[in-house]
């Protein structure tokens, strides 16, 4: 899921020993209040390609859930929950941090599985089972896969919940990027030098009616434009064709052993080559894929996957982050990159993400154009 | 000012005996966080009827700065403060919440008044100041005045560091409110009833693909929009020919001597008379004025009146605030309005209001219509 994170506002606290910890109250309003909302459970139920994927993964696996006890985390509406019972779950624990939990429950009840699914409000961290479980199931992928930081809650349910034999529904997760070429560089630019013309009006203004000089603050108010218009990935449903050279993995994830201290970090260096003519490479974007696969010892029997790569008749409301370069650079068909691509999570909050992409051209002449290394930020 | 104050996420905490408090780190990340930008800042400090009004108060009341000292709570970018010092105070103490302080200090020393202007980082509630001072001035308005609640941190102020013989920039405020005729009725009601029809689909989408059936949260989901779209009062910028009849006072501050419990709450009962021929009255509008007028031992030479009334030409950034009535009423010049207004803050966030308005109306002709009452949230 995705919702609105706050790019604006930090979720740290000083501990009483000198450290930080999440501070709970602005986490709350910075991240978990949106999806206290059915509007937004709704947008996410009304997304046909995470409904089909995780459908089949359970029902075309029932295996898995017969007879077994079943953890939900982030149950939301409480939809996973209720497929699980309706595969043959003996018992399902749905948890839900937000007030959602009692939609959850009404809904649970409303199709006559208030016997076989609990509904339990809190957060992961806190609540108590009275058993490990069979399997844990959870959508909690936010764009790009880690914005949200919800898998930090998965891992801590895996570590206290899962039996030792038990499966992780989606079992695996991966990370890609590519080039591509977008418009939105040309958009963006133009607000950003919109942006930068007002605030020299503005400045004129302001010294010759107010007798002010605000000069002093063209700087900083220029980096934060550059930041909010060139540098803050975006959200977009690109189209396949927009994709210009090869993709390429930059993380996997094994659900089933992944530590906080795997995921804290995203750090690749990647070869795509340019398969377009004569184009312009505008940024990169990022996207993900999820699979059910079951464990080694207790395989799925039907493998589902779930992708959120640029599709015609498959987009999903993840979409792509794109991170945009300005300017653009024209490339052809031939021409070699060299990546480094890292993300890590924020200081002021852990949910939202730093970007460090560093690019090398290798022409198809052979000519080798300067690198440049760009900073963004995932909001 | 008025700023993003987050609808969705409640700012109390528990305090250890059993009493809430607000929640430091939700109210950051709900309140706070909006101000640190310049873009804001910017935005503010654009608006000239705002600007015109400070400007004129100070420079036409230089008396109340000359040789004075003054204390600028909120300071945001620093310029009531610049001015202050500008119009000759002797010492000016600007407080400012969140790091725009540190631009603002900038901006004092580009504009050469360190000595005089002195930055303060933090709370008005948590800083100490070296002395009391002769002047508190502040832009503290919120949409209707009082949304926001920034008032508070005034009060807090006045009561803390003003000298007795000392004066208030603004002295005076009061909220008004008028019936009106507004195109966002039909918009909003269109709105919602999209989303109805739209829930309807997803609903037996839900039962015939996922086997799920969701119209137990039907209701919970229509309450949940009705709120957004038809409840949820909204900013606009109304012309003056929308406005339909007689605009009334429904709260009176003076800043001088105003408490917390003072402005807890606006009740009043108004009897609004309707000068437009053949009209709908499609809700109400509330907007605010402020006024410099100093105090009664030490007045301004210049009374300088800043309004947020609709207007053709002097809009301000804060629009008016409009409470839709769903349906309109037909009304015609004659009829007589008998409105109760009452507004407090939300138990789960102080910066946010709720407003119950009850209307019976007595048509020229004497027949008096069944009366109605309607609950808004002002977010």
């Amino acid at each position: 899921m995705r919702g609105s994170a706050n790019g604006d506002a930090g979720d740290r606290t000083t501990t009483s020993n000198g450290g930080t910890a999440v501070d709970k109250g602005a986490d709350f309003a910075n991240y978990f209040c949106t999806y206290a909302f059915l509007y937004h459970q709704k947008e996410m139920l009304s997304d046909r390609v995470r409904m089909d994927a995780y459908f089949n993964a359970i029902f075309q696996n029932k295996h898995h859930f017969h007879g077994k006890t079943v953890l939900d985390v982030g149950t939301g509406s409480g939809i996973l929950a209720i497929w699980s019972a309706q595969a043959g779950a003996r018992k399902v624990y749905a948890v839900e941090a937000t007030k959602m939990s009692e939609h959850a429950r009404e809904l649970v009840k409303a199709n006559n599985f208030q016997n076989v699914v609990e509904v339990i409000e809190g957060s992961m961290e806190d609540v108590t089972l009275p058993e490990k479980v069979d399997v844990i199931i959870s959508e909690w992928m936010g764009y790009f896969l880690l914005r949200e930081s919800m898998f930090d809650s998965v891992i801590c349910a895996r570590d206290r919940w899962l039996k030792p034999t038990g499966v992780m529904y989606p079992s695996h997760a991966r990370m890609w990027l590519a080039p591509i070429r977008s418009g939105l560089v040309d958009k963006k630019k133009s607000d950003y030098e919109g942006a930068m013309d007002d605030w020299f009006c503005f400045l004129n203004e302001t010294r010759n009616c107010y007798g002010v000089d605000t000069s002093v603050l063209t700087k900083s108010f220029s980096e934060e434009q550059r930041k909010y218009y060139l540098q803050t990935s975006l959200w977009n449903n690109l189209h396949p064709n927009q994709v210009i050279g090869t993709t390429a993995i930059v993380k996997e994830i094994d659900c089933m052993t992944a530590t906080i201290n795997d995921i804290l970090n995203v750090n690749a260096s990647i070869a795509p080559s340019i398969t377009a003519e004569n184009t312009r490479l505008c940024g990169f974007s990022g996207w993900f894929d999820v699979h059910f696969r079951g464990s080694m010892e207790n395989p799925a029997q039907s493998e589902i996957e779930l992708t959120t790569a640029p599709s015609v008749d498959h987009s999903t409301h993840w979409g792509q982050q794109v991170f945009l370069l300005h300017p653009p650079i024209h490339v052809s068909v031939g021409d070699d990159l060299i990546v480094n691509f890292s993300m890590n999570r924020t200081k002021e909050n852990h949910r939202l993400m730093e970007v460090e992409l560093s690019c090398e051209i290798r022409q198809s002449s052979g000519k080798l154009l300067p690198p440049f290394r760009n900073k963004f930020y995932m909001e």
